[in-house]
């Protein structure tokens, strides 16, 4: 399916700001952006680098008073998102070089302590993709998705001693989960067609059988319309803006997705 | 200045057919890339990759019959080229490492053969940016500028000894002269306003006083209005379509570039 | 001063374990290895990759029965560390892009929760280097370094409310404060000469002036004998060895310096 | 087999001059390095960094006088080079995107001018894997492997045209043709056990059926006992040496590969 999406964050700013922003998707086996728009008000200089996960990130330092970023997409997409049922576990020794990473412990997913939790989930299911459905079925029953319940990313083991949360919290709680039973698995950021509430949106991936599957406990039942902007070992790789200085919060965010015919 | 750019390609294919196209500009020091638009018709899945030069590159097959790409741009870039007067030439052991491959003889780039020539024609000039100018200066007035001239690429040594080329002609001399001194140089294709005739363009860039430096000797002075699409070693590497099986040439390649308000 | 490093490392496997080992040292800016050895007892198939951070990493399988890895190696390195003295804070908008990763919080360095306290402990410095001597003297001070306290590693923030800790813990803590100060911060872990009691050592670096400097809380006084073998945001990033499967301790871990004369 | 492998190279140096040495093996997917000795005489500071292949690069600054560089290695490697009989050739789409820039001409491997010849010397063959054996059949007598018959590299065009070489010639010409069929190919320096006469060597590798094969034209039959020291496009990239300024060429330049037990 063919969607446009459109991100729109307004800042007062007080002081000279460097800010990092990661707000351009980019193509990949999973989408094509057909087109894009990346305005900044006032204009200020930028400089577009790709982080070591890939991502294309622009720095600039927002001047005193207001400061508007919109980004703007056409994106093809998959109607449906590839399940992946029966894709295997696989070996630790089998596992690409570029993936392995992805088995660490990282700041919001403590996977180094959830083994136990992690095996008890998956007891007796077969090794890969029945893992991760368990463990993302088991995130559905067992962690409220209360989208506008924090602000500060918490780590999984937060968020599994209160058991609930907003879409970044659920799929780092999946992130810790997985990797405790050496499945990497790395965070997404980006948007969902008919999110409800509309936001910026997370998710996670796992690998499985030779390939990264998506996963998404927030919804009832995965279906099309993800576009990722940004991939990472958990939110702290892939914040959509990153600001130094004096804490400075957008007075607006809004994202809209829409269905359009190309 | 803000320009707009808009390349439109068509082919005419036989069977199937892999490309590798570079056709999608990146934000960078030199340039910010506020919109962009790239459309296949008919509509085939691509699968987009960074190459070793950190260039975006596309990866499709084309289906038998018309098959149109058509990318735009609205790029803020510089008014004027920063020419970089007085640059030092960076000795060898302070090149950052990056840089020394740019070093090296290429394809079209055999320095390895110009060492003499080039010491004749900077004979006297300051190390650094005077040596590049003077290269410049020399390739001005001594290889005539042929648009249309050759369709596939040759390389320095025959530039040299025809003494006639299309701009890719003549910045791969220029290249090859200036890394027969150790100064790094690499091949830039991409957008030039107003240049005569319009087409896809290139040039060259060198490694002076800790950073890369625009030079082109098709043009009679150095005017802003540049738009790098893609950077590597010479022609080999940032072909703006590369296609594999029986050759296929565009039945038309048109590209404008025009100033805009914003 | 030449140093010869040894590290043996025995375990007892039980079912074939799959392994990540980083043991193998690199020559730097700061070191030079004029020769290494890395023998695998039993001999097994051995694939070497670089990761993310340029640490070159070992994979194998061990197989069941006694598994012994021994390295050596011949390093020159500095006779005294550089300190930096004066080294200054580099603005955000001005640090390389590859510093940024440094900037953000990993699973042992929640820096995100400490920029109160790393504000009251480098009150009244100048910003930079005279910073982050003052956080590594608070460290020398008010943590208190016990060798052998801790086989697993705890984050920062439970560091900082125990207030003991190994090496690596110190690090962590050090590592931090500094990226709560927007100062890029990393873990090394290596071998220094006269380390008491002799084992693996870890401590951090931070990017001041331009480059990286050496700190270290665990030391009196910063003197030379630092050899790096794996750099990485925190000790999730730089084990010595990861295992995979139900956990796997060394029997024997001996590590041994020497100065010798080359 | 276990391989104890040692080189040395001697110059004489009138002024300082910039070196980038490519001297140290890595351990691979074929080849374990179980210890390495690298020696510089004089000592002079170095700094070793990863180059855009992989490869592990010395810099370093040889003063006026003797100077003399002794690398050895223990390594264990392959008893038969894995031939690959069969292994089918694999389409532009599926080869992945690290593979693509083998694809291309290189300054010594104008594979752009080579595809009607290989055509030729490949007719009937099935694709892939018979493709390269027909290419490396027709070089070993085609073109005449006699060791010491040039100093500088020469392109594939002038082997082709002369029709003898060093191993490094075979390799280009060979390199040329597969490319030119679309099978990515590169380069390899490295050892080679019992060669005749005993020195550095080169040669190929082609990529199919999903991983790199060894081909090697200079040699009746493969057999096992290859070291890879450097991977590349071709010499350009893996020159054992590389230096700047007037030509310095070694005055001793002896490599020994012996067999060992272990």
């Amino acid at each position: 399916m063919w969607l446009s999406t459109r991100c729109v964050l307004a800042f007062d700013i007080l002081a000279p700001t460097p800010f990092v922003l990661m707000l351009r998707a980019r193509s990949g086996a999973q989408q094509w952006i057909a087109s894009e728009t990346y305005m900044l008000t006032p204009s200020v200089p930028v400089f577009e680098f790709t982080d070591g996960y890939g991502n294309l990130c622009q720095r600039l330092t927002a001047p005193p008073g207001d400061f508007e970023v919109i980004t703007t997409a056409e994106v093809m997409t998959a109607d449906q998102v590839d399940r992946g049922r029966g894709a295997p576990f696989v070996e630790i020794q089998d596992l690409p070089d570029a993936t392995l990473g992805y088995l660490l412990p990282s700041r919001y997913c403590e996977s180094d302590r959830f083994h136990e939790m992690a095996s008890a989930i998956t007891a007796g299911q077969r090794l890969g993709y029945d893992q991760v459905l368990a463990i993302t079925d088991w995130l559905r029953n067992s962690v409220n998705f209360q989208p506008g319940s924090s602000d500060a990313p918490v780590s999984a083991a937060e968020v599994n001693s209160r058991r609930f949360g907003v879409c970044r919290d659920l799929a780092h709680l999946g992130i810790a989960l997985c990797r405790s039973l050496s499945i990497p698995a790395r965070m997404v950021v980006g948007y969902l067609h008919q999110l409800e509430p509309m936001d910026m949106h997370a998710w996670f991936e796992a690998y499985l059988g030779g390939r990264w599957y998506t996963f998404d406990a927030t919804q009832v039942e995965l279906h099309g319309g993800y576009v990722s902007v940004g991939y990472g070992r958990d939110a702290a790789d892939v914040a959509v803006y990153s600001q130094f200085g004096p804490p400075v919060y957008p007075k607006v965010q809004t994202v809209e997705v829409k269905r359009i015919q190309r």
